[in-house]
């Protein structure tokens, strides 16, 4: 039987989502957790895409398969009685033997948190610590840029090399609380660093380093992106994973 | 030279404010850090007073004399650069050789966050964890009988032997945010454990364990203090030391 999971987990505490020897990381806790649910079977979870260290889930999804045959309620229940304090599950459910929690992901958003006020101590971990202002206006003209579909190579790091960077932008905004901004994007996906490369740039747009059109020039390779800086791991969020209604209805046996 | 400082910290890295031998404290690392600073003499910090393990501060305040001449700005710096990053310094201020942070502090403020939605993995150790519903209306009419000046002895922890248990409380509120309850108080002074106790006591209000008019009757001697519950202490917050303006000016030479 498969099962989706909605997770949320303090990406501070981790050493990053992917399993790694010797460290602590968020899938490697779950499969602690699985492994004395599933009667002691070592059982492997997939997840939507992997957070690097220090990125927080306020609504990841994962999948997973049991041999026993247990409620969706108490899966919720065994996994939060065996997970660890920084992780918890909102919900389990039943979904079809051929569901992937990735490739059946038809949208993400992620949110970015940044402190343009005096330094925070309570909020380090969460927020990144930026403390200067910040022009919102110019970087409100500056995000829609980033917007639409456009070859995001520019902003991925090398390691990661793809056969396609094409991604789409649905949304991209910028909201302001007191001293925080928020950022959020809303898309079919996003590679690694992506989402902490943009702010970045947005960041040096904000404080005048680049031009309000950079986004543009940097996306088309008339700027070259060695003037994209990365925004810290702390200040971002995986907020959500959007599955179309289809694919999460359960088979019926 | 006496300095008065603000400053604010992360309560969930220390082991309480107050020194303790082999245990990080906020305490012990401002003397750590006052000992370069004033040219390696140990050099004593003096609170508005002690917060427990756990219990964050926005905006505590203390005092400290140094040999030395060195500017207000300087001072900042130079605290906020040998300092760990959990705890940070907004400003120091010259001030009279007899200020006191503790004895001339006129009023404090202090909240408690509650968390009634759904557990929350990255804010556990800055908002109580409560997961349950609370009759808001209920506390808000129930918060109100702490007001004013009372004996809080039923309050306090059975440690904390005192001579004078009367304190004066101008403002109890309660907000809501969502989720989640903030619950102020604004008061001349308050013992250890008062505030968590106080909370407690309007969280079994709201879960219907009390009567609305317990506190009162807690007040009174009417009621056992057994009822009283002790908040935890990760909800916790110091927002505020207040003193008179005529106390911070400082002494012309």
């Amino acid at each position: 039987m498969r099962y989706l999971i909605k997770f949320s987990y303090d990406g501070s505490k981790f050493y990053g989502y992917q399993k790694q020897p010797k460290l602590r990381t968020v899938e490697g806790e779950f499969e602690n957790a699985l492994y004395s649910i599933n009667n002691k079977q070592k059982t492997r979870i997939y997840s939507s895409g992997r957070t690097d260290s220090g990125v927080h889930a306020i609504g990841q999804c994962a999948h997973f398969d049991l041999n026993i045959n247990i409620t969706e309620y108490k899966i919720k229940c065994a996994l939060n009685s065996l997970l660890p304090n920084d992780i918890h599950v909102f919900f389990a459910k039943k979904v079809k033997a051929d569901f992937n929690s990735r490739f059946n992901a038809k949208e993400k958003e992620y949110y970015y948190l940044i402190n343009v006020g005096e330094y925070n101590p309570i909020s380090r971990n969460y927020i990144y610590q930026y403390n200067k202002k910040l022009n919102i206006k110019i970087m409100r003209s500056a995000i829609k840029y980033f917007k639409g579909k456009h070859d995001f190579r520019a902003f991925v790091s090398e390691e990661s090399k793809k056969n396609n960077y094409i991604r789409y932008i649905k949304k991209a905004k910028i909201k302001t609380y007191k001293d925080i901004i928020k950022i959020s994007f809303v898309g079919n996906g996003f590679m690694k660093y992506q989402i902490r490369n943009m702010v970045g740039t947005l960041i040096r747009i904000g404080n005048d380093k680049l031009k309000k059109d950079s986004i543009k020039k940097i996306l088309s390779g008339e700027l070259d992106n060695r003037t994209v800086f990365t925004a810290p791991s702390e200040g971002l969020y995986l907020k959500r994973v959007k599955y179309s209604r289809r694919d999460l209805i359960e088979k019926k046996i």
